[in-house]
Formats: C-alpha cells, sequence, structure tokens
C-alpha cells in the first residue's frame, strides 16, 4: 500500500499510451503531476489532447515545458524538412531505427521529470514507453530504463542522503497496444479524447497512415473495440 | 590518436572548470562545439562569459539552450525566493548538499548534449564537473557520471546500431581547483574573460562569499597564480 495521495510525475503526450499510464497512475492512488513537452514537434495537437486528458484524469498541476529540439534536429518530428513517412509496413525492427526517432528524446523527457519530482519529494516517475509494438526506438527498451533509473538515484538527493528510491515506472512496457487498450478500457478511459498521429491534418485529424497511427488501429482492431479516432478522409 | 577534427560536444558555463574543459578537447583535435544553458539562473553573466569563451577558444558553434528550471524552482539558484548563501566555511561534504544545488541540471545538461552528439555524430561529450574541491553535488561524482554514459549509450542509436560508443568526458573529476587552473594556464587560458560568482552585481561583478567564488580564490592562491577575477567592493 503506497500512503494515500503520494504524488507521481506522469509524463504525458496526450497519446494512447501516456493517457493509460495516467490512468494507471491515478488507479493506483497517486497523485498525478502531468508533464508535457512543447518540442517544435509538428504534431502540436498532441498538447491539446495532454491538456484534454489531465483535466479529465483530475491531475493535480499540468506542467508543459518548452524545450528547444528544432535547432538540433535530426528528426522527422522536429525537422521541417524531413518528411513523415507513410506506410503500410509493420513496424521496423529494433536494427533500424525509423526517421521519426527524436535523438535522446526519452533521456530528455525523464531528466526534466526527474528534477520536477526531486523537488515535488515525488518517487514515482511514470512513462508510457512500450517495447512490444512500439517504433524500433532504442530508448523505450527495459534496459534502458533500468540504466535511467540507477543514473537517476545517483544523481539526485535520493543517492547521496539515503531517501526513498526513484523508480522509473513503466507498465506498459511488456504489453501489446491492443493489452493496453483493454487495460484502460477497463479504467473507464474515453480514448476519443487522445491523439497519437505524427502527421495530422491542420484541424487534428488523423492521417491514418504514418506508423503511429497504424500501430494504434491495429491495437483497437485487435482489441475488439471500436476505433474512436477521426482521421482524415483517405483521397489517394 | 583521433581522427583531426572530430567533433565533440562541451558543455560551458562560462566558468573556470567548463574553460579549462574546453580547452583540453581542443588540444586533443577535437572540433569544440560548446553548449549553454539559459535556465533563468540569477547568473546570467554566465551567458556572456559563455559566449566569450567559445569565440575566444575557437568554437564551431556555440548554442544556447533556454530550459524553465523557474518554473520546477527548489533551488537558490533558479528561484528568486530562496537567497544564495554567503560562507566562509569550507564547502560542505557529500552528506550535506547546499541549497544552491539544482535539482537533476547534470541530468538535462547532459541529456541535452546527447541529443546534440547523435545528430552531430559526435562521440564524446565533456563536461566540467569536479569531485575534489566542489560544492556536495550529487550529480558531479564519477559514479553518476559512469551510470549516465552506460544509460547514454543505451538510450541512443549507439545502443542499437553497435556504433562507437558514447563517452562522458570529465577530464578534470579528480583534480584540485590548484591543478584545475595550473593546466589551464598551461594551456594558455585567459582566466580574466571567465565568470563563476553565482550573485553577481548587475555589472557581472563576483561576489567574492559565495561558494562558488570561494572555491575560486582558493584554487588560485593554492595554484600561485594571481586571481584575474574582479571583485565587488566589500561593504560588510
Amino acid at each position: 500500500m503506497i500512503p494515500k495521495k503520494s504524488p507521481a510525475v506522469v509524463l504525458s503526450s496526450g497519446g494512447l499510451d501516456s493517457t493509460t499510464v495516467m490512468a494507471i497512475a491515478k488507479n493506483e492512488g497517486y497523485a498525478v503531476y502531468s508533464l508535457s513537452f512543447s518540442y517544435g514537434q509538428r504534431h502540436s495537437h498532441e498538447l491539446a489532447a495532454a491538456a484534454r486528458v489531465a483535466a479529465n484524469l483530475g491531475a493535480v498541476d499540468h506542467f508543459i515545458i518548452q524545450i528547444d529540439l528544432a535547432r538540433i534536429g535530426g528528426s522527422a518530428l522536429t525537422d521541417k524538412t524531413i518528411a513523415v513517412p507513410k506506410s503500410v509496413k509493420a513496424p521496423m525492427s529494433a536494427s533500424r531505427i525509423p526517421i521519426t526517432y527524436v535523438p535522446a528524446r526519452n533521456t530528455i523527457f525523464l531528466s526534466y521529470a526527474l528534477s520536477w519530482a526531486e523537488v515535488l519529494k515525488a518517487y514515482d516517475i511514470f512513462i508510457g514507453v512500450n517495447a512490444i509494438d512500439y517504433s524500433g526506438y532504442p530508448d523505450c527498451r527495459p534496459e534502458y530504463l533500468l540504466a535511467f533509473e540507477k543514473m537517476a538515484n545517483l544523481a539526485t538527493r535520493a543517492g547521496v542522503e539515503g531517501r526513498t528510491p526513484i523508480r522509473i515506472r513503466a507498465p506498459l512496457v511488456k504489453l501489446s497496444k491492443a493489452q493496453i487498450i483493454q487495460q484502460g478500457m477497463a479504467l473507464g478511459i474515453d480514448y476519443s479524447i487522445t491523439h497519437s498521429c505524427y502527421d495530422p491534418s491542420m484541424e487534428g485529424l488523423a492521417c491514418g497512415h504514418c506508423d503511429s497511427c497504424l500501430l494504434r488501429k491495429k491495437g483497437f482492431k485487435e482489441a475488439g473495440v471500436a476505433d474512436p479516432t477521426r482521421y482524415q478522409q483517405r483521397t489517394r
């Protein structure tokens, strides 16, 4: 049993996975501090979704940090000169990293979460990464998360003063997308308020063809749940 | 022998330590990419010093990332409601972390450096941390740096594609402040362009009494080098 309303920082993109994680943290009794990032991403509709999700799930605070990854570049998600690929293939394996990989993104996100957690005296940081139905990003693997956790406990007061250790909680890491959706449905999530697409229309409608859309579609299908996503009309 | 002009990312605060590290990286033959942070710190004179240092040492690029630590708070260096302590005592031991500690700061800095390094195809990240004459920050210890390095190699393409591993280089970690200054003088550094004070005057003059000033003063004295720092007149 955790004490009632211990604080926890939850990384939120407004997408399906992180929303499920927030519902899990809430269900475990944590006071949720939602943390999102504005990083020059094409999919800024994410941020609107993250705000909806934080309000919907009763987060104590929702904090959006502006970070400048556009100047660093190197990804189709932050560099406007690189096109987001459209694919009907299966997601790439771990040996082929797609161009939508943002260099060291999860490390930057978790570092900010660690800083906020230390100030809040929170010992749990929740992240919605997934190593099964994922897109081949190195920073979604369990061994990466364990290494981050170890580093985090050396980086902070916890490591010096012998406090409660910090835990990086990734409750979805070994679940399929369908299992994630089933768990979220059991917790009462309304997935229509979430946003996953890497390349939405101006109005925020999902493209239906990027890796993220394909994974999400497949998940709803396999879970036997009606897909509530609003897709653009396919014109080609 | 490293190939001529391999890129390296060097974290620069415009202070004595990181400037010495940049000179070391340059002396080893690296093309230096200087990375500084504007984080709502009281000591924004650091940034002017960092720009002087990058120009003086011939950095290929000097990148200042805006980061929002003021909203996170928790430190005298980022929270205007907490006073910077003045002390004539020796620096605190590792079991007492001073209020100038910024939660997870070096982790955030190194995470951005990692992201930039991955895009630049740089495998060396230099940081001027020091575990001898330091201020008791947990994220200055060798075991922390090793844990970050291990995590970094799992976080990035290096870890998946078997590329050259990323190294976190901390050449000052076991040197005293006096030894750092002696090494820097041998490399021709003009320390008058650097800035270390946590609580300078509006004009950028050092206070002479904060932990950072005390360590710096002591270093010059022990190195037998004239201190080029411009201090405020002591009025009390």
